[in-house]
């Protein structure tokens, strides 16, 4: 069962997937787009926790929320609200435990593909 | 550039991408589903190389070459014919020259996913 979240400040809701119900084939769905990807990245370099609007992504704000909810949807982010900034982290931990060493070879894989010539 | 493939016996041309033009998120994107999982796995199971009659997938005929396709495009599988048969194996060496261990991450994912409770 997704568990929804409420933020004391907001009441707003944003759905999760619990860690047991989160799916190979949603994660690799999820990875498999180069935006999604590159957000997944950056959450990763330095950052634990980061604001949307804080990517600076090559899309509309409609695009950018439908990544986001892509990747939170299928359990490879986590989202809450801080005032009105949704903030995002990646679900290392649950994707370690179900899935060991797929992030880090996607990651890597990632980087290496778009590494300058 | 694609390399369209002519089998001596049957002028049939399956395209492959070269290895350079394989797409990380074309890779994701067609390991992204659960019977093309399966198919990938079971090229993996002490098969170098099947038929696609072989794999028994509960699938029509036609949904089942759609999904050797999508494997085939992203670079996943190789396929040739050997009479009326299209044999298909792993681009193993491939995918782990571009994204170490990408391929064996997703299917030790896959297999403990679908492991007998």
């Amino acid at each position: 069962m997704p568990t929804p979240e409420r933020t004391a400040g907001s009441g707003r809701r944003l759905a999760h997937p619990d860690r047991e119900d989160i799916q190979l084939e949603a994660v690799l769905h999820a990875l498999a787009d180069p935006i999604r990807l590159r957000i997944v990245c950056e959450l990763t370099d330095g950052h634990t926790e980061m604001a949307c609007i804080a990517f600076n992504l090559p899309v509309s704000k409609s695009t950018s929320t439908h990544h986001f909810r892509v990747l939170r949807e299928a359990g490879v982010i986590r989202q809450h609200y801080e005032g009105t900034a949704r903030m995002s982290r990646l679900r290392e931990d649950d994707l370690e435990v179900l899935f060991p060493g797929l992030l880090s070879a996607v990651l890597e894989a990632y980087r290496r593909s778009h590494r300058p010539a």
